[in-house]
């Protein structure tokens, strides 16, 4: 494969489904949009929690296995929790609160904008796999993709994040 | 914008409050600094406590939150714990007494010996206001900025990590 | 030094001993691989574990705390458990037993690709040093380096995590 010729792009990797971590994914990606830049978020493993929809869709032929993940993941953004201080759910609403209370966009405020700015977000297609996650069950806008897909875009990016 | 020209230097996000990872981040930073590379170091979250002064800063006029925050979050370098093997803080204890008797520089040394070699120590603005944290309470040397300084400095670096 | 010329390289920093991360880590290093690429994974602190010989090496001259820190971190690949959802080790086997079902090579055979594939592994010496692992007790075709050997790596990448 030819080399690519760099660019100013940005890439982050979303592996951590911590609310924190997600929420500063998005801060650098909005940031990063405002300036013109292309951005491509690829969610893998827990990361894919924050691309789930809230509510329960019937009827996937999950197995059981399947089933227990999808039941003991959070569904969705607003049921992540914070990576520290967590207290049982509490450090997150605090978070939340303190955001809106300062007029800082909520983190589904901050994924709309992404979307609408243009970012590509992507599932991993393996840890679709791995945790028995439907396509169904993403929220919309999100397209499915593989590692090759993700260092592509790495390939014309100057900044590539792990978060 | 302008697309930036590329470039040598590094930025690190420092997300992490754990002592693990902030040694290890100031590891490369002066790995680098000591090659002659610029070193952009943006402290976000937790990591912000990293940068907070040991003793108590009066009359800084939080409200019933950001005191509760500032009280629970561990105040300045010596206070982080490891990400594993904490064992309420004598893990970090351990830790450091190793570092001692291998003569490694004690991260206060490194966060130091960073600024003394011209690394830019940027506390994110965001997070001091979502956690109540001031100017104040910060250690000298240190720069506030936001995501857009965090996009532009990194668009100058061939190595960008989110910690 | 001379600024490099850039490339299209990718490091991979694992600090982390998670299984998930650590397989998140070779996943991207073998899709690097298979487009011919060159990777360098710089194995530090936690991530060290990953490339322990699982049996126990004999008379390696330890002291106490390193012995104590040998004893209660993982041997191996094997042992490394999941990031979340542990559930005291059944969360690992859970997601080991959905990747071969799913006809996902398991973690050792990622890794023993990656080094056939000509990824450079290479060890931390200074957290061998701290946490007082030997040269003996890694698994064979492993590299001893230094932070400058990472920073070189990585100025010939255009694509550098920290995991």
């Amino acid at each position: 494969m030819k080399a690519a010729a760099g660019g100013n792009d940005k890439t982050i990797v979303v592996f951590s489904g911590d609310l924190d971590k997600v929420i500063a994914g998005f801060v650098i990606a909005n940031g990063a949009l405002a300036m013109g830049r292309k951005v491509t978020m690829f969610f893998t493993f827990w990361g894919l929690n924050a691309l789930r929809r809230p509510e329960t869709v019937p009827s996937l032929g999950k197995n059981l296995i399947e089933a227990a993940f999808g039941w003991m993941m959070p569904r969705g953004s607003r049921k992540l929790s914070l990576s520290r201080m967590s207290m049982g759910g509490i450090g997150g609403r605090l978070i939340r609160g303190i955001m809106r209370s300062k007029q800082v966009p909520a983190l589904e405020e901050m994924m709309a904008m992404a979307i609408r700015s243009g970012a590509s977000l992507v599932a991993c297609q393996m840890s679709m796999e791995l945790m028995g996650i439907r396509r169904e069950e993403l929220i919309d806008g999100i397209q499915v993709g593989g590692v090759a897909a993700y260092l592509e875009a790495s390939e014309h990016a100057d900044n590539n994040l792990f978060i």
